[in-house]
Parts: structure tokens; C-alpha cells; sequence
């Protein structure tokens, strides 16, 4: 066992989120790389001192350079504002330093490439925070399809729908602001990844997307809204299977409608992260007059639920997914070796929301392969 | 209380679940017209003479024509293959006779657009077999959107999806032949209907399309499937909402995936035919905390329910749509006017049809003011 | 194909339910014998007669001896008041003419015994409308049980729980009165049918009941309610299992939840008639990590389901479970051979109802061997 | 913020769990009082060193007085076998320090009481595992039933049932062995509780339990069970309602079956740990035609929901339940003030236990007042 100092550099929801995590991960999992909170940064001193107190770190700074160059800060990760990840990631891997950065991975796909690029010039250990794929029930759709058991994949419907700006008078703030914070850059990407993971590399798309409130009041009347409320996409893969994905920030009643439907020769699958702990299983082979989606309960015999709860049907919830990732970057640290999501898996889903702007600019299909 | 004389042309699935719809009307909504089963007609004499015993008729014919002709049908229902349609229904409009013809409306666009002319221009009650939209279930989200109760519509999610055809050893047979009885052609004009009913005219789409097996077993061998087995489209409503459609028949696990999701500014609708009891209803101005999608069991409050059972919750069942189709036939008949869905409608829903299958083959979106 | 009489005793929401099934049952099962409805009995001639036009009846009379003593009446359905049953029934055997009488029996165990000695005596065709039965679901439940699926039975919980008299201020009428119409009386004994069917018969039982409500609004101001609006049982069964049932008027949000859960040594079941289409099944033995209980949508491949629709998922409703009942009720007659439920059937649930009574009002366990 | 030092007994699932919640309720919650795992105790000083390390203790022992003594221990969680609660808990209020025990108090009635009186006698803060009722939907369903908004509870189904030990080939154990470690005795008080806490006390029982399996294998062969797998009672409120509670381990299918239905006079709550991010709430005052269960997911508006996920629908899981109660054992410390559930609220559960153990052997219905 062997202890590992961590900085983080962001004290919102992700980053006390990250925090909680490095803090339990230890015992959850009897890692043998053990967590300590180094260093917090915020953009204030002082915001970050109050914060360090309050999330349990050592130190606290209100410049990112010093949590990187701090000699005890061996690991990084990075849950500031989106277009602060590029610098910060390429400082960690001059500095020889394991990066685990929040999605999207930058603020554009040109960021995106250049972070792989460092990434992989400097042979650091760098993952993207997508946690959705890490929820028992989610490893367990990816165990299956893996397996063959759904056969060919024919068709998969995704959507990642949200209610937080169905109001209208929902004041304008950065999430209004800038392609990369609406629905396509900001909620899409946790979806992408997951299609990408679950289904495999898409070809071809053809998006649609929408300003549903063109205005929303501001501290000086109504600021206009600059980025999408909501978007469709159909998509081929190149495994051939088609599909549809939805984004919406206002699809009122959907609280955090991250789910999948795929379909697949011999079975289908559906996942609800409104209910996290359950896998929907159709296995076409089963009995004639006793077929029927089964809903798994998610427990011991699944991926990485033993180590939250020994009974089945106890449910992880969405910290847990967050203790799994930080489980991940452990492990990645120590063995040295990638593992998923890389920032290449990062520039994979940036490469689709690029392509689905396009696409919805333009008015029609695009090949990936021109992004 | 008036007798009218019926004959139906056709008894397959369609044929006899109109027969039976046709016995128990009278009884179950107390029509002022009562309807009498006079005339089977099936593809042969003989045929038609077993059938029309079976389910009831008086007389039987292996040929339509007689059937038009015969003095006593004072009403046709045609539920005979999508070919046939046309001619029918310009034979019954001839003889002054109203129509109810099954879905769709024709083989192709052509067919629609004549049998829609010929019954505007004999003047004579013209109505097409979506069913669907005559669940209380249904019937009660267009009442919930027409009231305002959820604003305005900002996206829509439907999809008609089955899994008959799954299994690639399944044979090949009339629904793998032809443009018209893929799942653009067949499958997609109930939910298109519904969608326009629901939602509103549709502007413009982009769809996708595919023959995922793409040959199955013959008396001879193999032979290819040459209809799509399932599609995804994108389109704009004229109202400013989009929305994804996806039809199926190898989307193993769906056995009436016929479901829809609405959302809107204030509130969103979910429905699923496989619970056809239920509507799922977000109202967004229901109090903090205590918001969610409400359950709302079908009930004596709701369309067309109390005629069928006195409790809430006792449930209605596939076959009653078609009663209450019978019944609205009936009223359409007695009054003169016309009821949704009239063959206009069953024509939007062919030009939507056509639409997508431009859009497929060409690969681009189209203008529904092209077709 | 042979016709047959029928005479329906009562008009109210089960008697027309029972009208309509007649009217339809030859042509969705293609029965040998073909019912037709000849005459209607109320409880005035002119209300007789205005329903028997409403319904499509031949004749109507406001005396039930008129309609047993009618020549053209060949069968008899009973769905006039409890405190009728006995009697109507009795003038039926003697006239050697078949019954099927609503439930429950009689309004009393005495009713039912000599209800059920008539029958016996008389060797004349005899069923009780415990009609939930019949659902494909219920159906489906049954014939897995049966098959030994699911293993020893160990434990059931059962319940219909409605709300029609949760709103204190709705007024007192014959609901409300007597023994034999409260929660025990009216609704168990439904349920007590099923649970015989399914699990077997009870041995012991304590049971609470209560008065929710004490007093309700009548024409004169307010009238004590004097029956029961929810009940508990604990029960043994004969073969080792054990089971609490609860019955509800009061239990608010609950429309038809008529429902139960049924756990053996090698499987489970659940049930719940406000989601009438479906059955849960639990397989013990399924794949580890791939089992969970699987929602079975009733098709065509379940018991009396193919009749109704060729597809799977379109569902059957209330309606057709009467459908059913009047089948099973052509073939009893026609084959002489006793169809469950029985008279028989019809006094056990009575004597379940009359025990839990004693025990409710005595605190405490009882034999049912003492009933 | 100030430290204290935490001594916990026990490192099995429970233990592990506390661990986990004492290293993360800090961050969570910006606690006052901030944790510290000093010293870890099991049954040997060398698993107790190993499971000390793996859950990042300072130190460890195979002596509980040992930790009870350890002058950096402040406060004591007791997560060892039930008969070793009453010694450790007695010994802790000695030394003055707070404890946090695990469910059911003791091994028997005697030692909760005598639990209940030490620690009252000491008055030192104490409070019971009981963390079931610390999800945000079951403090929400609290919440609703204190505000009146579902009137006066009427009904209860309460149940908690699992399926561990439903395959007859599971081997005997410590769980298979005397009436603690049954049914009633262990899966029993966190329902009793939670029912106590939700409706009020209970005045009179009956109860009915059994043993499915006589036997199972042991290491020398066959080992007779000793306690039983499943258990329901009836039950009367000292507020007029009367219940069901079913608890079973050999619930076939059930993984976490910890599930209450409560009607009221004027709305419902249902609610089943499956689904633990899900309250179902039907208000009976909700516009006609628009009633149903609501199914609200937990979120930031709900108790102590957004000291986790800032958006709803993220969803908590099983361990947070224990980060919660860590934190209310953290506040119960710091202010001195009782907080439920205290060791009063634990002996009222044992209570109900006796009880029903008592009603099951004497066949008839008890009264709580005798216990």
C-alpha cells in the first residue's frame, strides 16, 4: 500500500465530487495506491482555502500552476471551467503528471487534439471523466454486448435529456453562452462516449438542433441565448447498425434521462439512468411464451458492485460511479497501462460534436472521417 | 334506431376484429344506428362462405364487386391487401356507399391522392383505420395538448417498433416484398397519423432507412427482402418542434412499440401501447418537490371509457379501439361530417411516407411541400 | 354451428358487460354454439324495455320468472342483486336451464350452499363470474404454476384494493349496507377464487377488518356505514404455504388493484390487473447475473390470447375477460362438463368470506373446516 | 471544525460501510465535527491489523475494550455479532463515549432494554443502525405524511423481503441459527422501525411465521434451521390504521424488497428500496382526470439529497445511507440532542419482535402494552 498525492483543480459539484471519491475509494476498493488530498485550487485564494477546509485538503491555491508544480501533487485532475482544461492538462504532462480531466475534454475539438496530443508525446496516464459507463448496470450492458449474447447490434436509440432550463425564465448564465456549453457540446458528450463504447465508431450523422427560448433575463434585462436547447441526431455505425440520439436541457420531466435502447440480433437491452441499479435484458433465445425483458437488479455478481454492497438490489448510486473512476485512474497510475476513457476517447466524442454542428449548420449527412 | 347494412372485404386479422368491432357497437355505446354483418368478402367463394359463417355475416362472395352492388351493404369496410384499396373504395364512392378503409390509405401516393379526390368528390363519409389515436389513452394526451395543459410542443420522440420479423429464418413473404409493406410503408402511417394529430403538420424530415436481413428462407430457397426492416427520420414541425420517429420490425423485445413522448413548455406526455391503460402526464407547474410523471390510469373521466367499463382501472384492450373506431364510423354516417381520420389524413400520412423514402434514397432532407 | 337462447337477468354494468360478450364470443372464438340475446330482465318492464332495445335484446320483462319460464331462453345469466341470486337460480335448475351467476354466490353461506346443492341436484351446467381468472395473464399464471415452474408455493400475497369509496362525503347506498357488500363480502371474494385456483385450499386464517368511514351523507342527512371498508387476512394453506390477502374500498390511487405475488421454491410471480397484459416471472434457475423478473406482454402463444389479437403486446381489455367467460360458459354447455368455477368454486370462496368474518369479529384464528 | 476520533467494532459489511461513511461524511456534508478512524476492532489482533490497513485505520485490536479504552477513541460504532451489542455498548456509556450501534439493538428484549436504560442512565448520545429511513425518499415520505398531505393513514403494507437463502442447498449458518438471526429477529426491526417512525405505535398484533427449509447442509452433513424464513403479521395502529408485514428471506426474485404502500384519507405513498431515487405519491385532491401516482425522484429540493448530487435524478445509493447517518450521529454529538433513532426507538422495535414471536407460538392476536 502505498499513499499517492492528488490535486484537483475545481471545487464545484465535480470537484467535491472528485474529492469524495479520492477520500473513500481507498477502503471501497483496498486500493493499493492510497489517495491523499493534497491540494485544491479554485479561482481565488481565498474561495479555495475555504474550500480545502471544507472538502478536506491539505493545502489550497488559487492558481493552477502551483497546485501543478506543488512536489506533492502527483496526479491531477481537472474539474474547472471547460476552456481552462487544455493548459492545465498540457502543464501536467510537462510536468510528467497522470491527468484525469472532466468532460468535454476541451473547450473545441482543436483543444481536444492538442490534449491527446500532449497526452500521448508525454506518455503521462490521462483519462476523460466520463463516469456514466462506470454505474454497475452500464459495465454490465458492456459485459453483455461484449459477450454476444445481443448478437449484432442493429439499432440503438440514446438520449441524454435534462429539464434544468426548461423555465423560460431561467436566467441566462455560462450554460447559454457558447456551442460548447449547450446541449451538443456539454450533454452530448457523456452519450457519444458511451455509444462509442457500447455500439462502436460511427460513419455518417445527420443532426438537428434548436434554440428553444431565444432569450432569458440577465442582470441587465434579457441577454439572447447562444447555444442549443435541444438536439437530434441519426447516425449509421460502421458495424452498420443505424441509430437516433436526443439531447435536451429542456425536456421537462426528465431529471437525468441518460438512456440507451439497443437492439441487437438475438437480444436488446435498456438502460435508464433514472433507475441506475437496473439493466433491462430481452434475450430472444429464451423460451417461446416466457420471453420478455428481464430488469437485472444489479448486485455482487456484476461489475464493481461488490465493493459498495454485498447484498444485491442495495444500489450504487451516482457518487459510486465517481469512486469506480477514481479506482480506474489508480490503477491506470500504477500499471502504467491506458485505460478507458483515454483522452483519444475524449477526442472520439469532440470529433462527434463537432461533426453533429456541422452537420446541423449545413443541413446535412457528414462523414466523421472529415473531422 | 336505425339497421345498417355493413359488408367488409377482407377477414384477416383486420377483417374480423371489424366484424366483431360491428356486434358489439350497438350495445356497448347505445348507437342510434345499428349495424348488421351482410356481406363477407374474401378471395374466393369459398373462402368467403367458411368466414362469413365464422364471423357472423349473413352472405358471403369471393368477389368484392358483388359486395359493393348488394343493396343491403349500405356501408363498406375494406380490409383486404393495400392493393386493392384503391379500387374498392373508387367502386364504393361510385355506389354513394361511405368507406372505411384500413391503413394505408393506398399502395403508394398515387392511390392515396385518387381515393382521396374520388371520396371529396362523390361526397360521401370517408374515413382511414389509424386506430390508434381511439385509445382513452390516446385520446386523452390530444385533449391534455389541445387544453394547453403542457404549452407548447418543443419535442417529440415516437416510434412504432415490433419484432416480428427478429428472426432471420422467418420466411419471406408479402410484408418482406415492396416499398409498401416495409416498416416506412406499413408500420410508419399509424404513428405518422398520430404524430399529426398530436404534433401537427410536419415540414421538413431526413430519414434512414434498412434492410438488416437481407434474405430470407423461401419454398425455393432464399430470397431477398426488398422492403426495409427498420427506419429513423428527423423532422421539423410547422409549429417550430422537432422530433425523431424510428419504426422496426426486428426490434427484439418491442411487441407494440407503439410510444410516444411529447414535450412541451409547460408539461410532457410519455405513452407506451404495451400499457395502453396508462398516460404518463409531467405537469411542470405542479408544485416543488412533489413533481414527476403521474401515472393516470384510463378511466370513466377520460374519452370513450365509461361505455366500456364503469371503473377506472378495469382497462380497455385492443379490440375496443376498433369499437370505438365502429362507433365514430357510425356518427360520421348518421351526421354527414367528417371524422379524423378522414382519407385526407391517410393521404398526409402517404406523403409522409413518400418523404421519407426520397429522403432515404437521396440522402438529404426534403420539403414536405415536395411531395 | 348451433344457436342458442340467452336471458340476462339485470342490466346494470355487469349485465351489459355480459350482453356485449354474447354478441361477440362466436365470432372471436368461432364457438359452435352461437348465442343470441332473447330476452332481458330489470326490475320495471319499462326500464326492461328501454335497455333491451339499448343492449339488442329480442324481448325484456320486468319479472325474472317471465325470462326463466321462456321458451326461447335456453341459458341463464344472473348479474341482478346478491340478495337475488338464490332464488333466480333455484327457478333456473328446476327448469333444467344453465347459469352462469355473478359473484358472489348468494348473499349469504346459506345462499351458497343451497345454491350450490341446486346445482348438484339439478345436474345442470353452473358457473360463478369470477371473471379475473381469465385474463391470459391470469391464465398464463396459472399454467406455469401448474408446470411446477415456479416450485413449491411458499408464500402469496394477494389483494384488490379500490378507492371508489375513499371520499368520505360520497354517499351512503347499497355499498354500504350489509355483509354482504362491504370489502369481505363484495370484493374478496374474487380474489379468495383466484387464490384457490392458484395456490389451493386454506386451511386456517385470522382476519381484521374496519370501518373506515362511520358515517356517509344520505338523503335524510347522514347513515351509518355497516360494512366493512378494508380488510387483513393471515392465512395457511393445505400444502404448507402461507399469505396475507388485504381487500380495500378506501385505498386511494388504487383503481383495480386486484393483484398478487406469488413466491415458490423456483420461482415467482406477480400480477397487478391495472397492468392486465402483463405477467412477471422470476426464474430461479436463470443464468447468474442475468436474472430478474421478466415482464411477460401477453401473445398469442398464451392461453385464449390468439383469439383476440394475432400479435403480441396489442392486449386483451376488461371486456374480453367476459368474452372468455361466456366461451367457456357455450362449451360447458355444450360438453356437460363442469368448467371451472363452478358453484362449488363459488361456495368455498363464500366460506373464506363467512370465516374471515368470524374471525374478525371473535380476534382471532379459525379452522375453515368449522364453515 | 474539529476532529474526533471514531473506534469501530466490527469489519464485516456493516463495518466496512461505516468506514467508508466516517472518510467521506465530512466532505459531504462540510461537518462541523470531522472524523477520524482511529482504532479498528475484530475477533483478531491479526484480521483486525489486515482489515485496519485495508479500510485505513490508525490502529487495530482483537480486544474491544481495548478500543472502548483507546483514549483518541470518542465516539464508539458497534458493527459486531448481536450478542456482543449489549457488553460493548455498556462498556462504551461507561466510558462516557457516544455510540452508534447496528440493528436489532441486542440478541434479545432483555438486552435492548438494558441498553436503553444504560444509556439513558448515562446520558451519553446513542442511536440505533436503523438507516433505511435516511434515504432522501423515505425522509421525503416523512415529510409527506407529517404535513397532512395524505390525512390520516388508514392502511399499511409494509414488507422486507430478500431472497439470500431461498436455494435450499445454501449452507446452514450463523444466520439459519436461533431467533435472532431469523426473519423476525433480523430482517424484522428495520421495517418494525421504519413503520413506528412513518404511522405511530403499534397496539396489538397476530403474527404467523415458518420455516421453508428444515434443513440445510453443513460441513458434517445436515444442520436443522432454527429460526424461520418468512414471517407476515397483521397489525393495529394506535392511530386507528391497521397493516400487513410480510418479511421473508426466501422471497424468490426479491433482492432488496424493503417496500411500503401507505393509504391515507386524503393520498398514498409507495415506495420500494429497489428503486430507492423513486417516491410514488398519489393526491387524492390532484384535478379529476389527472390523478395517479406520481413518481418523484429524489433531488436537490428533497432532505439531504443535495449535499450529494446537485441535479435530481442523479440518484444516491446504499452507501449513502450511512453517510447520512454518520453525519446525524456527528450533529447528535456535537449538540448533545437525541436523534433518531435512539436506543428508546431500537427496544421499540425489539418489542414488536417479542411480540410477534409471541403471537406466532401462541397462536392469537397480542397487545403491545404486555411486552
Amino acid at each position: 500500500m502505498k499513499s499517492i498525492g492528488f490535486g484537483v483543480v475545481g471545487s464545484g459539484y465535480m470537484g467535491k465530487r472528485h474529492a469524495v471519491a479520492l477520500q473513500s475509494v481507498g477502503s471501497v476498493f483496498n486500493t493499493s495506491l492510497r489517495p491523499t488530498c493534497e491540494v485544491l485550487c479554485t479561482s481565488t485564494d481565498d474561495g479555495a482555502a475555504k474550500m480545502a477546509a471544507a472538502l478536506g485538503f491539505h493545502r489550497s491555491t488559487g492558481n493552477w500552476r502551483q497546485l501543478v508544480d506543488d512536489p506533492a501533487v502527483e496526479a491531477i485532475i481537472i474539474a474547472s471551467p471547460q476552456t481552462t482544461h487544455r493548459e492545465i492538462a498540457l502543464a501536467a504532462f510537462a510536468a510528467g503528471k497522470p491527468v484525469l480531466c472532466e468532460k468535454p475534454l476541451g473547450a473545441s475539438l482543436d483543444d481536444a487534439r492538442a490534449m491527446c496530443t500532449a497526452a500521448n508525446e508525454a506518455r503521462v496516464v490521462n483519462m476523460v471523466g466520463f463516469n456514466y459507463m462506470r454505474t454497475p448496470a452500464s459495465q454490465l450492458a458492456y459485459q453483455i454486448i461484449q459477450s454476444g449474447e445481443i448478437g449484432e447490434i442493429v439499432h440503438v436509440r440514446a438520449e441524454h435529456n435534462e429539464d434544468f432550463l426548461a423555465d423560460p425564465s431561467a436566467p441566462a448564465n455560462w450554460r447559454t453562452r457558447g456551442d460548447a456549453s449547450g446541449t451538443l457540446g456539454d450533454l452530448s458528450p457523456h452519450m457519444f462516449n458511451s455509444v462509442l463504447r457500447l455500439v462502436g465508431p460511427i460513419e455518417s450523422l445527420v443532426a438537428d438542433a434548436q434554440i428553444v427560448h431565444a432569450s432569458r433575463p440577465s442582470e441587465t434585462g434579457y441577454e439572447a441565448v447562444t447555444n442549443d436547447d435541444q438536439a437530434n441526431v441519426l447516425c449509421r455505425f460502421a458495424n452498420g447498425a443505424i441509430g437516433t440520439l436526443s439531447f435536451s436541457r429542456v425536456a421537462l420531466g426528465r431529471k437525468l434521462g441518460y438512456a440507451f435502447e439497443i437492439f441487437g440480433t438475438k437480444g436488446s437491452l435498456r438502460f435508464d439512468q433514472e433507475d441506475q441499479n437496473a439493466l433491462w435484458f430481452y434475450k430472444g433465445s429464451a423460451e417461446e411464451g416466457r420471453r420478455g425483458f428481464t430488469k437485472i437488479l444489479t448486485g455482487p455478481e456484476h461489475p464493481d458492485y461488490k465493493a459498495f454492497c454485498l447484498g444485491p438490489g442495495h444500489g450504487t448510486g451516482y457518487g459510486d460511479q465517481l469512486v469506480i473512476e477514481a479506482r480506474d485512474f489508480l490503477v491506470a497510475i500504477e500499471s502504467g497501462d491506458a485505460i478507458f476513457p483515454t483522452f483519444r476517447d475524449g477526442l472520439e466524442a469532440s470529433r462527434l460534436v463537432v461533426a453533429s454542428f456541422a452537420s446541423w449548420r449545413e443541413g446535412r449527412w457528414v462523414k466523421l472521417s472529415n473531422f
